[in-house]
């Protein structure tokens, strides 16, 4: 029921019941209540007990259409050799666009990816007086990290606080913890592992004029992209590289390795006086699509699909293209990848559990790297129109 | 098969066949050449062929766990009254943190929303020999934006060209095209419909100096943020406003009005300083889990996130809390909507097919004021941490 | 005095005398409370009254060196031959340095400058219960336009409203009023006609909830850069534009035309990264300079020293570089521009009074691109440090 | 002589003579070929050879107008007590909305001020063949700082390398070389000691695939402002804070804490909105005129203006305002500042010479917290208009 005026409350118990009798109850009572009967929603092959943790309120599942791609070719530090990709989307083109742009990346020899670096973020701020003593406090802040260090890593056995950067502003410090995670995302760990740090910090503290913290300052920056992000990492920073002859660019994709560049140049003013955050093409489709289909947080498209575009053309007028994704935040374990199909989809590649967080950011990589050459060249063609019109959904 | 050398191609024909029997077709060769077996994958009710225009190689669906958030109270133009929302998502607590803002909401007389601009946009740029010509030629597409408009609409019957801006830098002139679009997303729609009106200006401009012309110069910006985007919206510019009492607040959320105020003033430093762009909590979270349930293209995260978060405390101690997002990207008909569990969740909310993409849109507005609220309340009063770990699979 | 406890007030008196006398005083007074005899700064020759409108207090003149550099060649629309250029610094190298750039620019045959929009604001917000009453206060802004625009105009007899631009955010309209204003810079004159007009407006809005506006917003942006300036420019958006053949820049500044193009490309990768504001070299440098030189506001500096930086090689080798200026603010009457040496480094350029503000704005543009030739070239030569040992005052 | 077809060379020689007789001789030219007579500009009691390694080309001077501004009551670590501040412009009002705000300020007890931080860049960038080998070459330079910072060191015995920042992005390893430089602002010092650095790495790098390196990568941001000077400084990063009770607000300036507190909020959302740098008023006013008085590159007003605004009401009504500014560049020994009229500005604050640097940016902030207080009280209370109509030369 919409547009209602005293809707009734949701059936459900204190405990979060995951049960399959739970679940039926709500589906019942939105068929009750609304004009959907959920019949798709409560068709699914998951066992509902195993998302606890993962939902709440739970009543069935999206059912999102998966789409192969690949093999792409990957040169990684842990990624090697060829995969097939799922992308989970319901954007005609999508799939077979970066398809293509696989085609072309593994007959150029495929491509090099590396994860340069790896680290997760929880900022407090915590607020003084007048910022003399903020300023203080910072200095004892850097004396204290290796106590401040031990505190944080006493709530798990995986994070490593790697380093605290410190930014003023007014009264207040804002710090910003910089963590190892493992094969985790490692949001909620951070989370932790800072709170336990600000706690022994506040207790500990021996300078005057502290009024209060707060676990998060807004400098995370968690679910929202940033420049700092973009400077600092977080998640994964993962460059993936390719050089592609002028022959093969010119007979798979109908393009110059001159034209892209010089259109990648004009691309680049554009974003740059847009103010844009991303001065590539389309990545969030390919991260997207990913991270749907392998029980990613795709809330974490916000910050993830933040790239960095950077091209060139060689002597021999070969074309290199490199994508630089600063803030790429994936898991192997934990949040939803142990789900039915998110488990599978990471199977498929062999990325499920602990040991392949970046074999999987590799993979991640390349196939954006993919989609940027396909798109760019597509554009640049003029067969952009006309292949959404041939594959899509028109709108 | 990963790390393999030689990896086969995947089966598929030319006329990109949705049949069962292909879907299984592909299954089997995932199977055969990789540790995943896809069983559940394969498992779904939707029908395959259906998906032709969303998706290519299609082997089956990622079943997306969906909780149910409500009832939210909408005081919208179009949506009035209490839905249930539906959140597909893998990440514990966003359920319950969501409903817990919406209860909150509720008590205080719901949440007003306003869709105040509506616009979609495509942006080619055009080269000349220097500048000079470019604004001759920008001065020409002012004297004849009625033929452009008259062309550009030949290709839709639907999407209506509003106006076109102009950016100048060196000696190319970038345009960008706003169409309104109705109830679709229009990314598609627009874009066949400047390509119809660029080339007729390619044809018909009498100055000279026009080298080529490229249908995006990056200032669109599609999937990806920008501040243009938060400047002139993309999309759907939306806002969220509700006010709450003190009392409300201290009851249900154990924080007062004050204290989440000057919490707001300092995370809006934070914010600043770390060059983000959005000054709110979460927006990403609730609008990627109605994107995903509701067959919305998930990959504009990356732009209809953003948010601008704004409070104010009156002098009866009440909490006004407001949330604009500039370029919320949403429709009602086309792309995934028709999808089998998509179209069940749009049908929750009386929001599938023509007339309804605003009702959608300030639904998805409410939904995320309550999370912001939620979110915030919960860190400041310390059980952030807490939640997540009673009901989050802790990483 | 310094470091003193109880310091005595400046000589002063209610109006502002500006006479030889008045200023004598507050040196003495100077000389009596401080260690400084401002024997220097009270030798000048402008007549001190003349600076009424310019400055209080005053005291005396700081005495900034001058170069002059040039000829500069410019093929503009206003400015048309060569000029010499004065430059008012204290930074060794800077003269020099733009001075070489002007003579590889002139030997490639000047620099075209178009000064594509040219347009002053001022940004008030006006604030409402909530925004829906701030949308409908924005549909009446639209419609009562020609009124709106009558009532600003009555405050001036040389600017004229071209148009409002609006902006949403929670509660709040936020306006930007775009102003031609002649030949002055027109910050002043803008504030008083846009006061005139928002008066207006609160008295003849008949719609419901307006709680208040302030004069300005924020959106200006005046004395600050943003990112709203760059897209919709402040003051002359102007662009400077040169081709240099690679013979020249070989042999005038030993580097080759690629090699400059390739470094740009990697400095725009630097600037995209940093958030910068400007992906030029140093525009700050010449506009500052020619600033102080001729009387403009050189606070400005501020927001005009943005700058976009293109560059590209043809299929002959020729190097095209272009320099956009986005919100270069100019005045050639008002202001400083009729003081005793500013009024003459003004005549220099036969740049004073009416009907030459974009003729100076349009030498600037040379300048700069002058600038940013020498300055890329000395970087990449590697004979940047070296000059600046041999010319500057190392420190 | 402007829009002259072929204009003659500037009298000059190869040692760039600073003589009287070269600077009349070049006075006599552009007499001879200009409409301007420089008879002020030829006016100075400056000694010209002393302007060595200031400027090339000498002629003569700016004429600035200088107001005394002051006392404003400053409460630093450098400086201490009540100073007279000389404010070079030639805005009208600009002197007196300084002063008035320096009464305010110094009526609620002065201004607290604090340098947090002090550093000066310059950024190479190495470019490699791939970024694995540009990873490989940040671990490196990571490994061999303690030599890298000893060959940096050789060239100065002022500036020391704190530390090294790395940003990665394609096959490109961007540095930036973080020095303290004293007293000097350091540009020069810096770059030459960086150079050093560079070159002993190009020599001794054990790794592969280094292309080449450039001495700027355009991450310093020199001259230009950035996020990542705003992030992490850039010269001196100042905040100045004051706590102004209501009763003086509102007896002095007309308007009340809460006014003045919300109507910030408002302007933080229109900044943001925009893209601003700057969230504040008009530092770059107060800057700038210290600049130039002072003999400090008035060109880095372009960074140095740059700021934070911070505000806030206590429980008793007291108003707290700070302005933080991330990245102010000044010198106290170098540069400009020995000149004639700008040595006498420093010794009037007693900030000339060695060891008076952070001094000098104490009493810049402070002077910078006056004008925001002054104008947006003055805006608040509707009487900005009115006072530049009684002051300033209407524009």
């Amino acid at each position: 029921m919409s547009d209602n005026k005293a809707a009734p409350s949701i059936p459900r118990d204190k405990e979060h019941d995951h049960s399959q009798n739970m679940a039926q109850q709500r589906r019942t009572f939105v068929k009750e209540h609304t004009r959907s009967d959920l019949n798709h929603v409560g068709h699914y092959s998951l066992n509902p007990e195993q998302t606890a943790g993962n939902i709440e309120n739970f009543i069935g599942v999206a059912q999102v259409p998966i789409g192969l791609a690949g093999p792409v070719k990957v040169n990684g530090e842990h990624a090697k050799g060829e995969f097939y990709v799922p992308l989970a989307t319901t954007e005609g083109t999508l799939v077979a666009s970066y398809n293509r742009g696989m085609r072309v990346l593994g007959a150029a020899g495929g491509v090099k990816v590396t994860v340069v670096d790896d680290v997760m973020q929880r900022a407090p701020v915590f607020i003084f007086e007048d910022a003399r003593q903020a300023q203080t406090f910072g200095n004892w802040v850097t004396e204290k990290f290796d106590d401040i260090k031990a505190q944080a890593e006493t709530t798990t056995s995986v994070g490593k606080l790697r380093n605290i950067e410190q930014y003023a502003a007014a009264r207040m410090l804002y710090l910003r913890f910089n963590f190892t995670t493992g094969d985790a995302a490692g949001q909620n760990m951070v989370g932790k592992a800072t709170f336990a740090a600000c706690e022994w910090i506040k207790a500990n503290f021996t300078g005057t004029g502290l009024q209060r913290y707060n676990l998060s300052g807004a400098m995370d920056t968690d679910k929202k992209h940033s420049q700092l992000n973009t400077l600092h990492s977080r998640g994964k920073r993962v460059i993936a590289e390719a050089t592609i002859s002028s022959e093969i660019l010119e007979s798979k994709l109908g393009v110059s390795a001159q034209m892209l560049f010089k259109m990648r140049q004009i691309s680049n003013m554009g974003s740059f006086m847009a103010g844009s955050i991303n001065n590539g093409s389309h990545s969030a489709n390919g991260i997207t699509a990913m991270f749907i289909a392998c029980g990613q947080d795709a809330a974490n498209v916000a910050e993830s699909s933040a790239a960095l575009s950077f091209v060139d053309v060689d002597e021999q007028g070969n074309f290199y293209i490199a994508i630089t994704l600063p803030s790429l935040i994936v898991a192997t374990y934990g949040g939803g990848t142990a789900l039915a199909t998110q488990k599978e989809c990471l199977e498929m590649m062999d990325c499920f559990g602990e040991g392949k967080a970046r074999k999987l950011a590799e993979i991640i990589g390349a196939t954006v790297l993919a989609g940027e050459l396909s798109l760019s060249a597509a554009v640049l063609a003029g067969d952009w129109v006309t292949s959404h019109d041939a594959l899509g959904r028109n709108r």
